[in-house]
């Protein structure tokens, strides 16, 4: 297995800290999306919509998507479950952790694509151009606002996203706290149970992957 | 187990397609969300974000999110799997699925929500009141019109979203169709292949749950 890699990203973050949590190790290879390799036709050949992070299989079939990645891994790498333990908890961590991308990371990239001079007419990741709506960037940072709230009502009775079962959605609430620094928002000072909550999930190993 | 369910709406129509690909039959109860029942207090108890649908379990417990319910049905009734069969099978239909959902139902939703006046300050689901923008609904438009595009190329050469197996994504495919006719998108006519496939999926009995 080789993961096609960008260190600064988010969403190939999510998958590293998914990789570090269950000790595997594999081969990485940088795709600088700031110089725009992933338009590049080598890469094209692999991704032909140009997606990072993207997992190549020794076979060199492809999978692209943080959660198709994170679930051929969970498939193959049964051992320390991020995914869930039981049908029911399964089910929870996929519920939480779709809406942690909807209202965390793409919230947060609808703030920076659409007010970002180097994303225009690039305002949705892909093959296509869109130019950037200014209302979008403005709706992001607010949506993120929510989010630090609603994430701290949550951590005032709940030590993770899944009670005391530490899951990818910690990973995906992780991964935005992160990059809303992107758009300049931090955790709020009297969100102290968010803090409380990231400084844990800071200090486990995986957050320096 | 209990669905709630809206008739009406595409969300709950793609668990219930995927009940009805499986066999299974389960009671539903209708909110109406034209009415707002969402909204109602005694339903908010079921599901503080007012979510359709929504699974509740002989215990009480209710899981939300259309991938979260397909999962959990998968896990407890895995017959006639629809989330793939193997590893690399379950992450290209989670690949395929997710793309499927942003820029298909996610796509349609930003058409149709942010232009409809009794959407007005529910530009997105959830307790959040955001405001509708005009140019995201144009966007919606532009996308739906270049998913078709897409999936025409696509179904020229496999059968289903994932070669021969119809899965969970195809569900995805084929009801986001069904909601673009509220933004009045229909398939092109030049889309032969995509029309093709429509028809083949409309053929079969769970196209009518």
């Amino acid at each position: 297995m080789k993961l096609y890699d960008y260190a600064a990203a988010p969403n190939p973050r999510r998958v590293r800290i998914f990789l570090a949590e269950k000790n595997i190790q594999i081969e990485t290879v940088q795709i600088d999306l700031a110089k725009l390799e992933q338009k590049s036709e080598a890469f094209l050949k692999l991704s032909p919509l140009g997606e990072v992070p993207l997992l190549q299989l020794d076979d060199g079939t492809c999978i692209s998507q943080v959660h198709a990645i994170c679930r051929y891994i969970e498939e193959v790498y049964p051992e320390n479950p991020l995914l869930g333990r039981t049908p029911l908890e399964k089910a929870l961590v996929e519920s939480s952790n779709h809406q942690l991308n909807m209202n965390g990371i793409v919230a947060v990239a609808d703030g920076f694509r659409n007010a970002n001079p180097a994303f225009a007419d690039r305002a949705l990741p892909g093959p296509n151009a869109y130019a950037q709506i200014p209302a979008l960037a403005e709706r992001g940072l607010a949506r993120v606002d929510h989010l630090f709230r609603d994430l701290d009502a949550h951590f005032a009775n709940s030590e993770f996203v899944i009670g005391d079962y530490f899951s990818v959605a910690d990973i995906t609430a992780f991964t935005t706290i992160g990059f809303a620094r992107w758009i300049k928002k931090t955790i709020p000072e009297d969100c102290v149970n968010l803090q409380r909550w990231y400084d844990q999930v800071n200090a486990r190993p995986s957050a320096k992957a």
